[in-house]
């Protein structure tokens, strides 16, 4: 089993014509994998619909909260870019389990979006990998107590 | 350093209108990895463009020289999905490396194709399996030697 | 109200993976009608489902009758493009109705597909042409007594 | 010739992830007819990128002198929708035109955007509807004197 929880950010905006703005929807994921014809056995939890710039402290204790509370020992969080790092680093006391947090740079509503390829990417490492936090994005994995998130080359790189 | 090797199959078709038929095309993929922002080392070989019902025994051998002679340990393989287990099988005996198989059940060029999401996971796999020959497909790793294609029900399964 | 009458055709082809080819499929159109906000009263109707080389006299004949016999006098036939023009100059004979013929050289499932943009404009040129029989294709409309189709270069021509 | 005007809105947004948000962006006119196989002779001139509740008394001016000045009688203005009436009937008074004016409820980035199936609509009423100032939205051809948009159900509605 894989638990997927999803927070927001990026991969999960939609655009609302009555705001003329974007904003975080439903989240992307259960259609996605239906259509992708995943059959490995997986659950997927919205836990919140948020910009990742607006993840509040009780936010990523609630986040924590769920991924310790897993059954599970594979889980894939989808995450706003910008403080995907800092979420990474507060669930490295988690022990016994395999965690990779992805997400995307642009929203899988878009054509271009590379959210079906970092979910993908994402889903592979979590099955893969042995216990411990990381972050899949940019077609690699990244330990995000030594990554940050270089806006302008839109890419994680490590530091 | 990934030797990513292309051989055609369904993941690159694309549409003639002046032959009201799909055919094999130019490979998708390094369009695919820069869209999607993929920075880590890799090299993109097209080997051949073929349906894998018509490939031959030549072109399997063809495709294991290759693969054996690269001098990267990272092999990714993109395939028709037809009979990408006996291509996995053939190369079996290729020691030291780590050689992912993967395709895609509509073609990279549909809206709704898991080509994007495939090479996500497979190129994911590549960089964490141990040595051996893996198949990667529907969110899954599959080993060539105990799995088959379920045609109706579009997925890869153990058998 | 508009009557739409599918016929098949490059427009409506789907990727069978069982089959390893594309088919023509269930009529994109009404998806389609909705996805673009189309309140305008419309009817579709899929007369068949075939590549238009494939159709025989008795096709031509089903097709004609169709259109004769609407209570709407705003006809939209799509219909694929080898044929478009024989199509419509055995409609050239019904009088009193706009009927205006359209389709696509890429299928709509293809993420470039020019099959949104035809049907956007074929329905606008139903709805605002004079009584006749219309190709509408390449951003022009043509009178298919004087078209001709230029596979090679992709456009219907003025001969 | 057909002269094509755009001056933004919604259809020209793009998703910055540098800034977490969209923004108006180059016109997607050219590749959009490009990609479409539109061979009917026409020119693309940006004059402004804004959202069209941003548009101001100069820029309405702006946009009247440039469909005013032009040589051609055939006039396409791609625009923001929440004003798209507005700079309808400020242009009312200039004769010998026929003027569309059109848009998009969705970014023409997006995987179901009405963009491309709009701009067709709205080239071909550009070509066959008499001289007068039209909005070309919804598959439905408006008056701009007695139409609004009623925003919570994503239409255009004579009023």
């Amino acid at each position: 089993m894989i638990d997927i929880f999803t927070t927001g950010g990026t991969i999960d905006k939609v655009y609302f014509d009555a705001l003329s703005e974007y904003q975080i929807g439903a989240t992307a994921l259960p259609d996605m994998l239906a259509e992708n014809n995943v059959f490995v056995a997986h659950r997927v939890t919205q836990l919140m619909r948020k910009d990742s710039l607006e993840l509040t402290d009780a936010d990523r204790a609630a986040i924590h909260q769920a991924v310790a509370a897993s059954d599970a020992d594979k889980i894939l969080v989808t995450h706003g870019t910008d403080t995907m790092v800092q979420t990474g680093c507060g669930l490295a006391d988690i022990k016994g389990k395999t965690i990779v947090l992805t997400g995307a740079m642009q929203p899988a509503t878009l054509r271009n979006s590379d959210a079906e390829f970092n979910v993908g990417f994402a889903l592979a490492a979590v099955q893969t990998l042995p216990h411990g936090v990381y972050i899949a994005m940019n077609g690699e994995v990244f330990d995000p107590a030594t990554t940050a998130k270089d806006r302008s080359a839109h890419r994680f790189v490590s530091k």
